[in-house]
């Protein structure tokens, strides 16, 4: 899947740059074969394209450094946070410099009266929350890694909280990076909301390192709710329990997470986690709010889900029944993995409007049946975002031509019902080809345009998203 | 303010297009003199600079066709809604054809299961929630103008419901566009969330029609809540007021709207409406929710506002009271024009981070004393926005000086905490100068390249925002 055969390697433009950042970076400067595999992985099937050296950069400054090296000799730069993209997005399909971020992993600021607060790129999902939460803060968007900041603003990542508290893209107040020049921007100042020229905050949110390098970013926070609790809800089918979740939407129930898990899936946390949860589809919640609102909102829900045949409600009594439910859900990928010991996962990430969810996810179940593939899958249910993910056995060749026919039929599906074919994953190499379908030759090429005018060599994430 | 001197009138170019839509649209293309004075006009103190001729286009496909006229001569095209902007954004500095949307009035699909809607640009705000209302649905952003849907898209407008529902940004799903070469864009399809790709839905909320004609949008919807009640409370100072809506946002309590007005406003709004609120600083809220949540939050709001020494709390008891409330606020402009017969307006709109509202606030007000301004204010103080409009009598050039320096001054002051010079108005004409001092020369590169890679010939509303 992995491709960039219209993209050439710059042979002696990659041998300068190896030389010049050898000299300025001593040791922070890596061509060895293991770390350079490394920075080309990707937590899927998509092969790994290694770049040629990996250096770990410390501040913004030392990054626009990288860049003007790189600009001068033409040699692609690839950003690098976790590694845990699903799209091949760190793939080096040219070659050139990976620029690792992980040593820039520091809070800069928390503003705790504004409720957001300034990091740079390489802080994770989970270490901004272990720093937050004495301060009674906390960061809502959680994808299924623990991925770093600046990846998950690269990649416009979600996650559960979406439904509730929006996707990077509603989160990210202003940006940070280094243009393909060398030149350092800010995208915003700090102010809740403006009107001040294009709003290239959002254009940086999900430019996966293709018009920077994301250095810094500033985030809202969300003050941790008086009272959180959490259920779960059994029901008789996919549409039952889809049709639970748009009800809910409908009535504008604030529900801070609503998950779906089908019965392949339920079976694999089982398995996983040491759980015992019915083997039906099941739905996931979490409810944010005061300490009324929240059994408000818990009984409304029994109410909806009821006429919808879910049985089991069952709302956690405790912190940490609480806490191994969602870990579950966080460890699904893993669990699915090891429903088949050795084999890759194909992702996918189609997000429908609501409405088609119940008849997506459905058709989803019954094709890859019918294609005798393996397909337990998650769904961000509220926002109509699902993951059926395929199990295949990368000895197989025919195995995997399957997967990749449904991973495009249910791409086209999606597609056809108005909807996306990702709705956190991102483009990356993967997904190329769908997004002309999505959005057509016309949009295409606006996108070209403002890639081409910001980096008209092509060195930033060469042979993502367009070219 | 208006400006455009580095910009030439292409007489040729123009005479040519004249005939050219004369011919193709007769009576729909009009070139009288008050009718061209009409489309550049502008609610402030912004001078006119007319258009030599305005098209009612009445489909994207017209739309398309009239950009392609223009792109073959190189002749500005500006697109106007309502001309209810404030800065300037409709004004044609170099002539050109303004393209009128208004007759695109027809709201093309409602799906109420997906809470989304698809309409036409000349739709106002006002005319969709009336063709809503049956369906239990709303579209929450309310400028201050009973403004169009497209107009609200280009210069991302927001207005009071903003604290709870976000911006133009956060409810635009779609846009159908016209570049600058007369191809047609769609930037998204229907998912509540994408990662499909560069966010040109967000790059094209608040291009101010510099980028491309919006001839579509497909907006978020909510459901009416089950409860909204409506509540007054006054303040012995704007820092009190302000200290309280602090308070409200860090603790998470989901007020709907929250306005502040000072006490210069409140005694407009009493001439103006026909009111008898006390004169002093005024919070005024709105609360959405269960009819348990609406009493809980209204109680919440109650004590955090004791706190600060507030007086007098109210809640509404009927819909005809909270509707004249509230249409008092929305009537505010007018009230504050009407406190100086014969006065211009010169609109201002920063935005700072709420922990120092109050602070900005009260340097605001004492600011505009010592320079013998009347500047009555009115916030919408959960997002940290304010407008202090300065009333200047256009005859007395002193006081015009003074005026401008009172702006100049609020905008600087508003940057330096972090904010913005503008939280909904959009740069237009009016704030260009502001715009390079906030986010620096690097990013308004950016911009210009944007710019100039999707309008290579500036014929797309030039002379606002950058050039």
């Amino acid at each position: 899947m992995a491709d960039g055969g219209a993209l050439m390697r710059n042979e002696e433009g990659i041998g300068a740059v190896l030389g010049v950042l050898k000299q300025q970076f001593g040791e922070r400067f890596q061509t060895g074969h293991a770390i350079r595999q490394q920075h080309g992985h990707t937590t899927t099937w998509i092969e790994n394209q290694m770049p040629d050296g990996v250096v770990f950069a410390q501040s913004t400054q030392e990054v626009s450094e990288i860049v003007k090296v790189c600009a001068t000799h033409k040699v692609p730069i690839i950003a690098y946070g976790t590694g845990t993209s699903l799209e091949g997005h760190v793939n080096a399909p040219a070659g050139g410099i990976s620029v690792d971020v992980s040593q820039m992993d520091k809070v800069l600021e928390v503003n705790a009266g504004d409720l957001d607060c300034r990091v740079q790129p390489g802080v994770t999902r989970e270490a901004l929350n272990t720093y937050l939460r004495d301060q009674g803060l906390f960061f809502p968007i959680d994808p299924g890694a623990n991925a770093s900041l600046g990846g998950m603003t690269a990649t416009r990542a979600s996650g559960t909280n979406a439904v509730r508290y929006g996707t990077m893209k509603d989160n990210v107040l202003n940006v940070e990076a280094v243009m393909a020049d060398g030149s350092i921007i800010r995208t915003a100042r700090r102010a809740k909301k403006t009107s001040a020229g294009y709003d290239l905050t959002r254009l940086m949110v999900g430019s996966e390192g293709t018009l920077g390098i994301i250095t810094e970013v500033t985030l809202r926070l969300q003050g941790i709710p008086e009272a959180i609790s959490a259920a779960r809800c059994s029901f008789p089918s996919v549409e039952a329990a889809a049709k639970t979740v748009m009800a809910v939407i409908q009535y504008g129930l604030p529900v801070a997470r609503i998950e779906l898990l089908d019965a392949m899936m339920v079976g694999a946390v089982n398995a996983y986690s040491k759980l015992d949860l019915p083997k039906t589809p099941m739905l996931l919640l979490e409810f944010h709010g005061s300490n009324a609102g929240v059994i408000e909102q818990a009984e409304t829900f029994g109410a909806l889900a009821e006429e919808e045949g879910g049985t089991g409600y069952t709302a956690t009594a405790t912190l940490e029944e609480r806490n191994k439910l969602w870990q579950a859900r966080h460890d699904a990928y893993w669990a699915m993995l090891a429903l088949r010991p050795g084999c890759n996962a194909i992702a996918s990430d189609v997000c429908v409007p609501i409405s088609r969810l119940a008849e997506a996810l459905r058709a989803s179940e019954t094709k890859a049946a019918e294609m005798g593939l393996m397909a337990p899958t998650v769904s961000h249910a509220g926002d109509g975002n699902f993951h059926a993910t395929v199990l295949v056995d990368m000895d197989d060749p025919d195995e995997i031509a399957r997967g990749r026919s449904f991973i495009s039929w249910l791409n086209d599906m999606a597609i056809g019902m108005d909807g996306t074919c990702t709705g956190e994953h991102g483009i990356g190499q993967g997904k190329k080809s769908y997004l002309v379908r999505e959005l057509g030759p016309e949009t295409l090429a606006v996108m070209a345009a403002i890639k081409k005018a910001l980096d008209p060599d092509n060195i930033m994430n060469p042979g993502k998203i367009l070219i």
